[in-house]
């Protein structure tokens, strides 16, 4: 099923408008080419409705928010939910500053979000209007394991249902769930982590993959999950001693441009609950 | 005759003014320090006049455009032009926002360029004043041609004789033309489109080879759209099975910066129509 | 001692918060993940003084400053002084604008740094209120070498005593002082002027050993000097004949994740004046 799906993004090469952070702007726009997509970045609040209209989903990060981009993530949101286009939210460092944390609640209430993707400490503090969050990484005691995975799978579920949003929680063990069923994936790698911004890549990559495969978002965001994942491993086996954090970011971004939907079929490990 | 223009980018290190988006602007920089030059970006009105009177070139790239830093667009190729100085347009999916186009041709009539860079769509848009600009890439239907390069040749010699700048249209063909003659350049490799911001680093390093070769404009031009076509190519020809878009991008840099003059002369292909 | 600087680094992890340019931001982020601490990007007036609340340590730099920006930056570093969080101040490009050089006196004045780290022009400007700046770069006559090295030590004696800061001019020789005591360093490679952002690299990794050694600031600032020449140092040893300054940036962030306590202590090349 998730061939199919990465076929549809390299045959649709879908555009995405990225309303994003200016620290990992350039990775987002990379990883969308290397998955077969197009990447369009505009923040300014007097062309995003007309670029959001052009493009076929729209990837809204609050990484790096100020005041004019906020204007512009509600706009931009508002129309490209007139024209019934795919919407991401990706609630970076929610729960750290009352700017973002109110930012992210109102864009909940505004705009209709098709996908939420965060680490467990941001859907944590969407879930409940508190959080833990320490920066922009997922602090210990919130980390999905065996022990809390079925208490993360209810929140998800819940969460999905209040929101109308299929819910991306990424970490160790990732969850994608909708009101009703869960992905559990277990691909990737430890050292994602010590990387900016793989979070941000694979938001804009799950913007592209549910634009280019409507009608199955739940899976389709599930295989987005997976991708990562997976050339997280395979980008993690092609590391020399020498190599570091810096040309792990490369090697993942080389092994989203070189999978294959058999690859991505075959490769992804999870299961449905 | 290019192995002069890159010789001069060396010996005379120009420092160049960068007023460009944020999605590509760390590569914009390397790219000028590979290739020799210096790059500075700053885009405050509070002090782009004063950056810009130290500089020797003024590159200005409207792909992430703004409020803010389209009036400091305005302000520094202003200055630049009494000083003297080359100043750059590249005109980043113009066509397809009002803003855009509205901000690109009123850049042309308040500012003189000396050189004009972009795709197909976006010169297209320039010289017909409407366009089918998608995105930030270039449209199917413009691209060049064999069959269509006579027509664009035309085209572009005559935005020349219009603007009063060299044009650089970029694409599987490269045509750079002054009013009367047009360099025809088949230098490139289709997987450049493939990396984010190929069009961007051009831009910046064009401006770096006109600042270092004034009085020779249109072949400054030329020798830049051949560097960067020829180092794509040189960068292909490193790639193993591994690697992806984002090591050819990284190839791409290390290749202008081990780029000789004497590889320049003889790796460029290219026909004077 | 070194070594146990790095270790705090790596057993703390602190969380550094950094209002940057947004050329170099993204490799600012890497260094940090890579020498073991956390970044985060925050420059809206809104949320400024919360999020450097959660952080261990604050770097300003001014490379792409706008008015927003430059607001926050005194905001964000007023509150890191209530709080006792080291704050490092970056003057990129001071005196190059009446702008830069006026924000950068008005911080010296408004915020008490504990570490300005520059290249020789940029602080040869903050000694002496006006300065030779060209752009980003150190001026070729203002370079430390073995014959003004004296002189450059007391100067940065004297400047280390007037702003209560330890004061760190990285160039091909490094000095680290406070006002008793100078470090002279001689770690590190020409080439790494060839990289946008090694200076920017370097301030925000410093940030991280300053905020994990409190009680031993001259030492924790030599330390991260020692580390970012000493990775440049083996990162250039790794260099192919086809490498050339773009691999180079990724190699450099690749040894720092690498470098081992040991190493430091064993690779550092300093004496104490």
């Amino acid at each position: 099923m998730f061939l199919e799906m990465l076929k549809n993004v390299r045959e649709k090469t879908p555009l995405i408008h990225n309303i994003t952070n200016y620290v990992t702007v350039n990775d987002c726009a990379n990883i969308l080419l290397a998955c077969g997509a197009s990447p369009i970045m505009s923040d300014d609040i007097g062309e995003v409705e007309e670029i959001t209209s052009i493009c076929n989903g729209l990837n809204i990060n609050i990484g790096t928010l100020n005041k004019n981009t906020i204007a512009s993530m509600f706009a931009a949101g508002k129309k490209a939910n007139e024209l019934g286009h795919p919407v991401l939210l990706d609630p970076v460092g929610v729960g750290a500053s009352k700017l973002r944390t109110e930012t992210a609640f109102q864009l909940l209430e505004e705009v209709q979000f098709f996908v939420i993707r965060g680490n467990s400490s941001e859907i944590k503090t969407l879930a409940l209007g508190t959080g833990t969050t320490k920066g922009v990484d997922a602090d210990v005691a919130d980390q999905v394991t065996d022990e809390t995975l079925d208490r993360t799978i209810s929140a998800a579920k819940l969460l999905s249902a209040k929101t109308g949003a299929v819910i991306a929680i990424t970490g160790a063990i990732d969850i994608v769930a909708d009101e009703k069923r869960a992905f559990c994936i277990r691909n990737g790698h430890p050292m994602m982590s010590r990387i900016t911004g793989t979070g941000c890549q694979l938001s804009a990559m799950t913007a592209a993959y549910v634009a280019a495969n409507q009608g199955w978002m739940l899976e389709a965001v599930a295989a987005a999950v997976c991708a990562m994942g997976l050339c997280g491993e395979k980008a993690f086996a092609r590391m020399t001693e020498q190599d570091g954090n810096a040309s792990y970011r490369t090697y993942i971004i080389d092994a989203i441009y070189r999978l294959t939907p058999e690859d991505l079929e075959s490769g992804a490990k999870y299961e449905v609950r």
